[in-house]
């Protein structure tokens, strides 16, 4: 048993999972073979049947064991488990300035550019997106209406789109208003808002490590310090370090995305995102949650948010149709739940409120009630990409190679192996005509030097997949750091080559 | 002669120009009369022919004089000038922190209500814009790239509308590249981008006062001190007192509109804006400047902009689309100068770029060029909009109401006489379903309190006809402020009903 996980005490759910999960990675369990029933594995570990039954539905959640009928769990044929990076590369938990910026700025030049193929863009290919449909219905709402489209939208936004968006709040688990909903240009104006609405310069803010490199632009244009707690690219952050933290710094703010971390993938159980949210109310913390990616799971059910379990209005949930839907609507909302006065401010200040015909358009595809069945095949295709992009990088790139094997979203966490570096590998990369995405941006600290980010959210096109075997190519050719290669176990190696 | 403008020495025609206003003020020139010729002045006066014909044209621009073939200038008819309320309330110059949020959210909340009269909003009526000619472009341009619609623009914004941008800059004065325009979501986005890259919490910065009073809720947002120096509804601000200030006080920032300032409408002359501007080269001072109504001018030509004078890359320009094409659009844009980079940085982090289509829509709107005719529609409207509104003040409003004649832009700057209260009318107004800009939001200071904006970008239809007389009943019933109300000279209830 995982002693951090079995500290926690509540959170014994967790427990098994990992269990079951170091049993994947260490080999005792491979693909394809049966995990043992409930009652065996209640029986081993002391614990009730339901329990593992509830560990066994988020493993199958998260993509990683299959239900067969009248067969008991398997673990999925195309599933091996990675080593955790987070685990691995240690890392201090004092709070630090953040000093990312020129580099994150290099990645952000390439976003948009159609001569660099977007693996280091976290955006989901237009060839998936309901494109016709969109530019149909945005005709439509322009010419029903050219005066009102012309006009300010209020600061709030849009009512009719804050209401679906509302509604949508219920599958998440959480029963929110439409005035509680305010409109903003994409999640991370939503996430720049919370941030400033709960925080003074000079604050200490918890993050996970790795997490995506714009909550450290915030961060570090907010002037606050970051303190890192480890993600697992399994169940994120453990609450246990979490609450290790909070007895040690004063923090003003924690930023999560629970479901399907940027980079690496992780899916916090529901546990745990309890756990967290009761730990900060008895703090009162305010929780920003970064929610993004909570519409595109692979399981069999969408994750719930954190804000689902929020008594105090202490959770600020932020979330975009840019990875669903439109990018470039620019499209975002946030349910800064008691802090709605300072985010309204803050929303007129910073450019008065969000496009109109953008808001309209969405509000009325969302109306029209396509969206659902929009998202159903998004998911699969997401989950069909990832596998591919699996099986290229176990085939093409070198020995030792790590990636995440995530149960939602759009993108993989990779580390080269034999401490190759993963930002010149950026460089090579992007003269080559490839985007990715240098590890070294997504945490204050260097232990994510050697690892880099691609998303799969494009369909793989046979360009697409040359461009990954160009980049593995790349990846051999780059030189290892003295000495670092043993840090790689050539299981990682197998692991990678196996789906 | 105006002592403190002939003290700025090479600021001469300025002094012409209030020689002749102070007259129009005082009565001794009239509506209709004819104004000394330049030979007559220009020995008076001990100036050059060219230094009074200089001031002709200014004052011609700003709609207050007008030439006739073979026979001179003339005072126009329906111009009359008022006294300038900045003058008249003093303040101080020392630097202040900024707390006006309260009241500012209250004006903010009653935008884009359809169900308040919006005098309240300096918005242009959708009836002026060409708002069918943007829809069937908006629809095109859905239909004929329906993904690229959907993706992620750059963050520094469409190519072809930047340049578009760029090309417009030269009627402005200034040489501008494509490269050196970067894409906002409204001027007010840019400005708030321009004040986070050349400030930090703390520092000073310089407003005219009155001011747009979103200068005050950027200033507040980051932390800074403002340092208010007046505006004269004619000429903006005086130069002499800006050198005053840069004397005494360490500034890091100013931040200007000088072509139509929001909310008393005043055109800096083209002289105080070369001497400005080199004045705060000299101190390597950056200079924020607000254009959002630069092409809105009644005069004969487009005044130009600061940026036009810039040598050191000092001077970041902000302007938008929203009161010349459309608000909904979003579509604005910063000319950063030397502080390209930290533009950028600040842009990617606060919403990584701003929504596609709308931005595809005005660039191509651009391209087929209906603009110039639309704005010499618009400003034609808007001029003979100012009038009505000025009559209707004048008809409806109480004995010693004082009223701006801008010379563009959308806002008239009003004082209520006997020191009725702008706060307590605004509520008043409100509960009327009529939406007015209290005078205090406008400045840190309380000098304005008896001020309100009142917007007439809207065409005057019997319903806004109305809403002005009952703003004017409103006025009527307030009580006025014991011993305040010898302060208001009967000259300008007269004036107020001169047009």
């Amino acid at each position: 048993m995982d002693n951090t996980a079995a500290q926690t005490g509540a959170f014994r759910y967790v427990t098994v999972e990992r269990h079951i999960l170091a049993r994947i990675e260490s080999g005792e369990l491979r693909p394809g073979e049966r995990i043992p029933s409930l009652r065996t594995l209640g029986a081993k570990l002391g614990l009730s049947v339901s329990t593992i039954g509830q560990a066994y539905l988020e493993l199958e959640r998260q993509g990683v064991i299959e239900a067969r009928p009248k067969s008991g769990y398997f673990v999925r044929e195309r599933v091996q488990r990675l080593p955790r990076p987070s685990r691995k590369a240690g890392g201090s938990a004092e709070p630090r300035e953040v000093n990312r910026n020129t580099l994150i700025r290099q990645v952000l030049d390439t976003m948009g550019r159609r001569d660099i193929l977007p693996y280091g863009v976290a955006k989901t290919g237009e060839e998936l997106l309901p494109a016709k449909a969109l530019s149909r219905i945005m005709a439509q709402v322009v010419r029903d209406d050219p005066e009102g489209c012309l006009c300010y939208e209020t600061v709030a936004g849009n009512e009719a789109l804050r209401r679906q968006i509302a509604f949508r709040c219920l599958d998440a688990g959480a029963e929110v208003s439409a005035s509680e909903v305010m409109i903003t240009s994409g999640a991370l104006e939503a996430l720049f808002i919370a941030v400033r609405s709960v925080t003074r310069a000079g604050d200490n803010v918890v993050i996970a490590s790795p997490s995506y490199y714009c909550f450290l632009q915030i961060l570090e244009y907010l002037g606050l310090r970051a303190i890192e707690v480890p993600s697992c690219p399994q169940c994120g952050v453990n609450p246990a370090d979490l609450a290790g933290i909070l007895r040690k710094f004063e923090v003003k703010a924690c930023i999560f995305t629970p479901n399907f971390n940027n980079p690496d993938g992780a899916l916090m159980p529901v546990e745990a995102k309890r756990e967290i949210v009761a730990m900060l109310a008895a703090r009162d913390i305010p929780l920003i949650e970064d929610d993004v990616y909570g519409e595109m799971y692979y399981g069999p059910k969408r994750p719930p948010i954190m804000k689902s379990f929020d008594e105090k209005g202490l959770v600020l949930t932020c979330s975009s149709f840019s990875k669903t839907l439109s990018a470039g609507y620019r499209v975002g909302w946030i349910i800064p739940g008691r802090f709605h006065d300072r985010a309204f401010d803050f929303k007129g200040t910073t450019n008065v409120c969000s496009a109109t015909p953008t808001q309209m358009a969405v509000a009325e595809y969302l109306r029209q009630g396509g969206f659902d069945r929009h998202l159903r095949g998004l998911r699969q295709a997401l989950e069909k990409q990832m596998r591919t992009m699996r099986a290229l990088v176990g085939r093409h790139f070198p020995a030792g190679t790590t990636a995440t094997s995530p149960g939602g979203g759009s993108v993989m966490w990779i580390e080269l192996p034999g401490g190759r570096d993963g930002g010149e590998f950026y460089f090579r990369a992007k003269e080559a005509g490839i985007g990715v995405a240098p590890g070294i941006i997504f945490s204050t600290q260097d232990k994510f030097n050697t690892c880099i980010r691609l998303s799969y959210g494009s369909p793989m096109t046979q360009a697409y997949q040359d461009g990954i075997r160009r980049l593995g190519e790349l990846a051999g050719e780059m030189p290892c750091a003295p000495g670092d290669g043993a840090a790689w176990p050539e299981t990682a190696r197998r692991a990678a080559l196996a789906t």
